[in-house]
């Protein structure tokens, strides 16, 4: 039994100096045992994500280091861009990977929040470590940015869970999370109408009715009608239950799917999925994939 | 760059005695690097099938010490069981895994083999690492069995490749060879009647003229009809493919495919195939997989 992993998705707000950048990563990397998964920055949003995982001790003092990385390198007071923003280290979402649940994950958002609070920054639990029920949405939370946060002052709804209750308009708040893997898969149609997109998203979203833990958006992508998704539970409605749903509206609006791809990564459970679907296997885990034996020896 | 993966599938001749089995296996694990992915014994064929991985020196070595391991505790001689069998150690082939060819497998086969033939077993390449074009299929190597070979005598056609051309009756002679990973894949049908699984099996198989890399038979199994497969090729059939001729072959009996299986492990690519194939991805490759990111990492 290998110990539980977990991920973490850190957004802060730095998208343009590459050095500045570099020094917050490496902040990440010199915790043993952590993995960087991706980083990506974004110039326009003045914005980066940034993904790593391991185990818990080491996920939560490569966050923690972050943290700090932040507060010292990112100056919010003079920091520009066009995603709102509301703290140098922005959003801190802890997911469960292999051997962990969301429940696990809430318990590190705690900690690593209570830490973070510690240097000083006002912390908002939300999702699945949220302390309040108008807490759980991250887009509440964040509502208005920092100064949307500095508006609400001193309302009682709106007391951080750890750390100073006033802001710091060098350092602002930051939302720490936890939340399940979320699977971005987009499916384009043999079609440019972009209204026979936004239609089909808006039948397949939960949001408005459709299918469970599926978040959906029309675009018009290079040319083609593009459903774009988000899968936030892929044990409720997994790939091909995302997929049929897609395709089955699409043909009422006599629209076909010509493709699809899968932005980042995939857990290999939602690849295993979908051979199970469409396969009909009766059994298929991990334990069946030579690389998974393989890596589970190591 | 990581080195380049082999597996070795070794068969010997003993299926029935626990404790040897155990001192079989424990020869090869206990060379550093070597992962043993799976043991099947079978008492009815007196029999074992060893899966083992790793670095070429590490797959070289386990092997080496598998087979002085079965020229010490198994005697040919007094062996009985329904399986035809030509040796203590009776077949040994190695198969390429990630960052290796099939022809790297043929190299390490004739190493191996080398090795071996000095151990005093005569020695016989096959498949991909076969000497001549009538020694390439393993069941024409092994026709009859001990007794078959002996027969053969000295015939210049059937002499070893390595090791001494007299057949020592407690040791016998050993197959080793190359090949590419093998899927074990049954589909069962919605009609208990074995004849449709026999006529599917004669229609998707490559032996009369149906699908490359397809080997197939038709049975009856829990009361089912079971076209049971070995995908011999899955760059050239992948899975999809050979489930698609099954359901089509099926089809034209009325009968269709209830549930499928998978026998032992696949390698990652065989399941990255289904999905790109069933939800119609642009790209999908193992850097999309979040454990195989980790797992790189490592």
């Amino acid at each position: 039994m290998r110990p539980p992993l977990f991920e973490a998705v850190p957004n802060f707000s730095e998208g343009r100096d590459r050095e500045k950048i570099s020094r917050l990563v490496a902040a990440v990397r010199t915790v043993e045992g952590v993995r960087v998964l991706g980083v990506h920055s974004d110039r326009d949003h003045n914005r980066s994500v940034l993904t790593f995982a391991g185990e818990e001790a080491a996920v939560l003092e490569a966050s923690i280091a972050l943290a700090g990385a932040c507060v010292r390198e990112i100056d919010l007071a003079s920091q520009t861009g066009e995603h709102p923003r509301m703290g140098s280290l922005d959003v801190l979402p802890f997911v469960p990977l292999e051997g962990a649940t969301l429940e696990d994950a809430a318990a590190l958002a705690r900690k690593a929040g209570e830490r973070i609070g510690s240097l000083g920054l006002p912390v908002y639990l939300y999702e699945a470590a949220a302390t309040a029920s108008h807490r759980r949405n991250l887009a509440d939370v964040r509502r208005g940015g920092y100064e949307g946060l500095a508006a609400r002052g001193r309302d009682p709804l709106w007391q951080p869970d750890y750390g100073p209750p006033e802001l710091d308009p060098h350092k602002g708040a930051v939302a720490v999370g936890a939340r399940r893997f979320l699977v971005a898969f987009n499916a384009y149609l043999d079609t440019d109408n972009i209204e026979v997109a936004r239609a089909v998203a808006r039948k397949v979203r939960e949001r408005d009715g459709g299918t469970p833990g599926v978040k959906a958006l029309g675009l018009r992508v290079g040319g083609k009608a593009q459903v774009s998704m988000n899968l936030t539970d892929l044990e409720e409605t997994p790939l091909p239950v995302a997929l049929e749903a897609v395709r089955s509206a699409a043909a009422d609006h006599g629209a076909s799917v010509e493709s699809t791809e899968l932005v980042g990564l995939a857990p290999l459970e939602a690849i295993l999925q979908v051979a199970r679907h469409y396969l009909g296997l009766r059994e298929l885990d991990r334990e069946h994939v030579l690389e998974a034996a393989l890596w589970e020896e190591r």
